[in-house]
């Protein structure tokens, strides 16, 4: 990187403190243009912090702290300079535009991270639990992102990496001394080793499911007919009136998704619409709506009026519409709201039909049930016992490029089996470990790169 | 200030890097509870960057780059650690969380820079202008702000001071040495010199006006018939659609604030709702509250048709509306709108309605005169060649303070012409004194501070 790079590296917004990051080889002399202290920044030492101004025309901008990082110790490894101004919108932005009138340039959205990946400060896993971090909402959010940014996934993805490239390497042994015919990996124990990788491999791939829950949060659905309680349901979980609750049938006309924290874990709630036949035109577009967030929802949240035991109605329903929806790998939960107005025996008989289902009973007006509601949310994410952070995959990409890297790995054992020629098991091999080091960064694209630090926030 | 106060320094929001602070003596050991790093907090050098880790439970919470400033060679004169953190809102919040029940208590609004003051790092009017720096909107809001926080304003204040303790001395000496009936100062020099004196407390106070417009933004309301174009002529100022703007007469029923930063000056523009009687209701509110924004406005922009020339009409609104409700500090300007589809002559005669005021011709459609409406608003707003920021108030605090001041300087000068004896005029030069030591902090209430620091952000 030849380029400096600066940008405004605090939140957007007013505050006590903002800071305007450079980095880069020109870091020091581009801030020193702009900057007037007891010492430059060029003659400072590192990793210190150097009072003065900020100087524009003679006359001075503003009163700041300028730290200062040497490379190679540094985010970036480059040369890095952190000037702390005031946190006002317009002094923090008229700082940066000094700056670049000084010679640096604006960075791109994770500029500052790329380059830490590029010159080896981090990898690809690590740049990417960088981003988790900031946009962590619950402790197991941070627990996650925390765990890969101190590279606890990238070591057992190494490991794995290890142990493939041994038998690949005691493999291609053979193959430069083919024409002696001797043959370096025995082949059950070759077979053995393989099948061992292939049972961690699919172990690591099947914590996808889990691990996705955890970063991105359950998707809940509330469903149920008009009138159930179903936003008065979803404030409960907010513990604030987010949704306008009123007890005129289709009100809900729009989905709202909130995020929730229920004891460290993240949800994604979303209240739907009413379901129900309508002429009106914007509420059907709110049904059409509900059966997309049906359709993408881990757990759903059957909302049922156990005061108004409707036994025809609530079947019609339950069969035309859940049970024709609903996915194995959904989980639904029944809720019997307005418990505390229920008539005991009419409800014993209603309960019935949800016979095949886990219930439970809760009322939104009393709060009765709630925590237990909380509870049984909590324990369909948190399956486990100790969550094992560091064998977790949570990322989309990194799921693909495992399962690509599993792929191989099957189709080396079958090489193998069959007896084909050692050559053949080996390109297998090598394709496995390149998926892999797709995933750490070792085997990269621009495109790639390019896609991951896009989604990232500028000054990063 | 016995205790440890610790707050998020950085605006609230998503960013890559957040800091929170802590002052107090206690700092160092508080931070290094949570901190693991090369070195501790406690015995690393001042001023330095230490990289490192945030702890709880042994688990990692974050990885940090933490400063250490050391009493009294810091911002509130304190010991301060800063922990940069990564800046998302959950963790820098859990990392606030840990330094809580690590034994420092929540800052109060401002409370940093009001230990700076108090610890005799900044007077009063510095500690003000670190809010106004941070709220600064403009360039010229900006060198207002800095101008005070390097003591400019200060100074003057201090200048001032100096020379009344000196005629004040003077005369007590005199008291002291009363039975030996000695006169150390002169009666017409030192009358000379309070009228001086009087002079330039006179010359500060007139700053305000040009000041507070300054600081504030000259409040500009935009009035005129309904239809006339006022939104369309805010949205060209704002040069964004923020209003709506539609050819229904009355579809701006709400009044919208909006700042506007014009070569460096801030303005307030308000749009009014089209000015009629109306039987719609909410709209009526609309005619109250745009009577309410002409009162308080600096500047009127008057809005005429220029294309419909209804003479009655127009004279009417202008004799009933207008020149009833306008104050004589206020600044009127006629903006003819439509100029593009005008008939020349009916114009001309159009026009001599509003010979007495200060016109110009616009087009809101093609954009034609924009530039010089902005020219004049700015010639009304900087209307001396050189904006001397150190001899100028922009606080009513200030104004305040010094309008006392010099009520007590014109009661010493008469009691001076009536040949009082010095005792009078002596206590009413200490008066002035001590008003004037109001506005740089030397004389202060509790009050007054909480008054001055509530209105800060946490975290500064």
């Amino acid at each position: 990187m030849n380029d400096t790079i600066a940008a405004i590296s605090t939140p957007i917004g007013t505050g006590a403190i903002a800071i305007v990051r450079l980095s880069g080889p020109d870091s020091f002399g581009i801030a020193d243009k702009i900057f007037k202290g007891k010492k430059s920044i060029d003659t400072a030492p590192a990793n210190q912090v150097i009072n003065g101004f900020i100087i524009s025309n003679d006359s001075i901008v503003d009163q700041v702290l300028v730290s200062k990082f040497k490379s190679p110790n540094s985010f970036t490894g480059e040369n890095i300079v952190e000037i702390n101004c005031h946190g006002g919108t317009f002094i923090v932005q008229e700082i940066l535009n000094l700056i670049i009138a000084a010679g640096a340039r604006h960075a791109e959205p994770g500029e500052f991270t790329k380059r830490a990946f590029i010159n080896g400060k981090m990898d690809l896993v690590q740049a990417e639990a960088v981003a988790d971090l900031i946009n962590a909402q619950t402790n197991i959010n941070l627990r996650l992102s925390v765990s890969q940014l101190e590279g606890k996934l990238s070591d057992t993805i190494h490991e794995l990496k290890d142990n493939i490239k041994k038998q690949c390497s005691l493999l291609e042994i053979e193959l430069d001394f083919s024409e002696e015919d001797i043959e370096f990996a025995k082949r059950d124990d070759l077979l053995n080793d393989l099948v061992k990788l292939e049972t961690e491999l699919e172990k690591l791939s099947s914590s996808f499911i889990h691990g996705r829950l955890l970063r991105e949060g359950a998707h809940i659905a509330i469903v149920g007919q008009p009138n159930v309680g179903k936003s008065s349901i979803l404030n409960m979980l907010l513990k604030q009136d987010r949704a306008i609750v009123s007890s005129i049938p289709g009100t809900t006309r729009d989905t709202l998704e909130e995020s929730l924290d229920i004891k460290g874990f993240l949800f994604k709630v979303t209240d739907t619409a009413g379901i129900r036949d309508t002429d009106d035109l914007v509420e059907n577009k709110g049904v059409n709506r509900s059966n997309q967030i049906l359709k993408n929802a881990d757990i759903i949240l059957l909302i049922v009026d156990s005061s108004l035991p409707d036994i025809n109605s609530t079947k019609t329903f339950l069969d035309t519409y859940i049970k024709t929806s609903i996915k194995p790998d959904q989980m639904l939960i029944v809720v019997f709201n307005k418990i505390d107005i229920v008539d005991k025996q009419s409800f014993a008989e209603y309960k019935e039909i949800f016979n095949d289902y886990t219930s439970l009973e809760i009322s939104a007006k009393t709060g009765f049930g709630f925590s237990s509601l909380e509870d049984t949310l909590v324990s369909l994410v948190s399956n486990k016992p100790d969550i094992q952070f560091n064998n977790m995959l949570t990322k989309m990409r990194h799921y693909d490029s495992l399962n690509k890297s599993l792929m191989y790995l099957k189709n080396a054992i079958a090489s193998l089996k069959e007896n084909f020629s050692p050559e053949f098991v080996s390109f297998d091999l090598r394709a496995s470990l390149d998926a892999l080091g797709e995933i750490t960064g070792e085997v990269t694209t621009d495109e790639i790169l390019n896609d991951i630090f896009s989604s990232f926030c500028i000054g990063k």
